[in-house]
């Protein structure tokens, strides 16, 4: 069964916890930003978390000394889980892991992005990223679902490790590219936090999650 | 003349003000980062700039609506500079050099890095990466001082771009090694944070800074 997680990419305080509050039934996580962070303060996680657990989306990606300051730092204020960045490196990525096992909390790395700019540099440099994750104990890899064939490459090269997927909605990917990719947690944002109505929008996604899950696919 | 950029890579606002407060007669610039930013809130780089011009070191590395959405908040926050990553695209360090227009701010594009790890994908993208910033119109690059050999080639790709160099004293590199590669700002931190006397230490550095800017190096 797949799961669902909320890209919480508003700037708003109240809105925020506001969204939260009403979808958090279909939710298994939320994922805050540095745009949320920066606006509000780091507190908001600890707010967040007593809701609903918390991934701190920081794309870290700075040498392991800094690294270490920021995952400690998140992981202090509430989070459960944090993305990081691959393509520093194996001690840039270490450092950020290490942190994790104090905190009992779980690193996603990227191993591929969203945006059209991503096809510059990742295609090459993917599946070392997964490796040098799954090495290292990460928790899961990041990769989107609007490239679904090289989401089901990277899924197939990962095995057991969580594949975390955006890419979905207002970015071209569909839910059913993604469950048929193998993704365990579909990360969703503008489709439900600019909706009218967030509640039912989340609910809506969340069904057809489900029914996506429920189809058979050959490949699988 | 090259200058000197102090790397403020500690978490406590009040030595953080006092460091500054101390050294800025030798410095042109006060880099800050995430580990500072994210224990005091952001409103701390205000307060540094009325002191001394800040960089925002935050590597932003995410997908174009999120760059703009961070780095609109570090500007208005007072940093006139942010520092970014380049190896996810075109369209993501577009998103932050728009944003920088509207605040007459500047955007430096790491093309290579100090750390261990960093020679894992660096190498084979920094010219890329160079290359997409200076079509741009970045203001800068940032790569280190301990990698010389690959430093000399980046500032020759780059011409008039001006080049940050960390990498320096714990980290290896020398303060000749990047005056002579044609580093315009040399990023500075532990040597002059831990130092028991941070003014005297950047004096000194400020001194050797230019003993080697007047050695005639027979390459420049």
């Amino acid at each position: 069964m797949s799961g669902l997680i909320l890209a919480l990419d508003v700037i708003d305080k109240k809105r925020a916890l506001k969204i939260v509050e009403e979808t958090k039934a279909s939710l298994d996580y939320v994922k805050v930003g540095y745009p949320l962070i920066l606006s509000t303060g780091i507190n908001i996680m600890e707010k967040i978390s007593e809701l609903m657990p918390v991934i701190a989306d920081l794309k870290v990606a700075d040498i392991p000394d800094i690294n270490e300051l920021i995952c400690r730092e998140t992981f202090r204020n509430g989070a459960k889980g944090i993305i990081c960045h691959g393509f520093t490196g194996r001690d840039s990525l270490k450092a950020c892991i290490d942190v994790s096992r104090e905190f009992d909390g779980d690193i996603y790395v990227v191993a591929d992005m969203s945006h059209p700019g991503a096809s510059a540099f990742f295609p090459d440099i993917s599946v070392k990223i997964c490796d040098i994750a799954m090495e290292l104990g990460a928790e899961g890899i990041v990769s989107p679902a609007n490239r679904p064939e090289r989401l089901r490459k990277i899924k197939k090269r990962i095995k057991k490790l969580k594949l975390l997927s955006p890419g979905i909605g207002v970015q071209g990917g569909s839910i059913r590219d993604a469950i048929f990719a193998g993704a365990d947690y579909l990360i969703i944002g503008r489709s439900i936090y600019m909706d009218k109505n967030p509640k039912t929008a989340a609910e809506r996604i969340k069904k057809a999650i489900e029914e996506a899950d429920d189809e058979e696919f050959p490949d699988r």
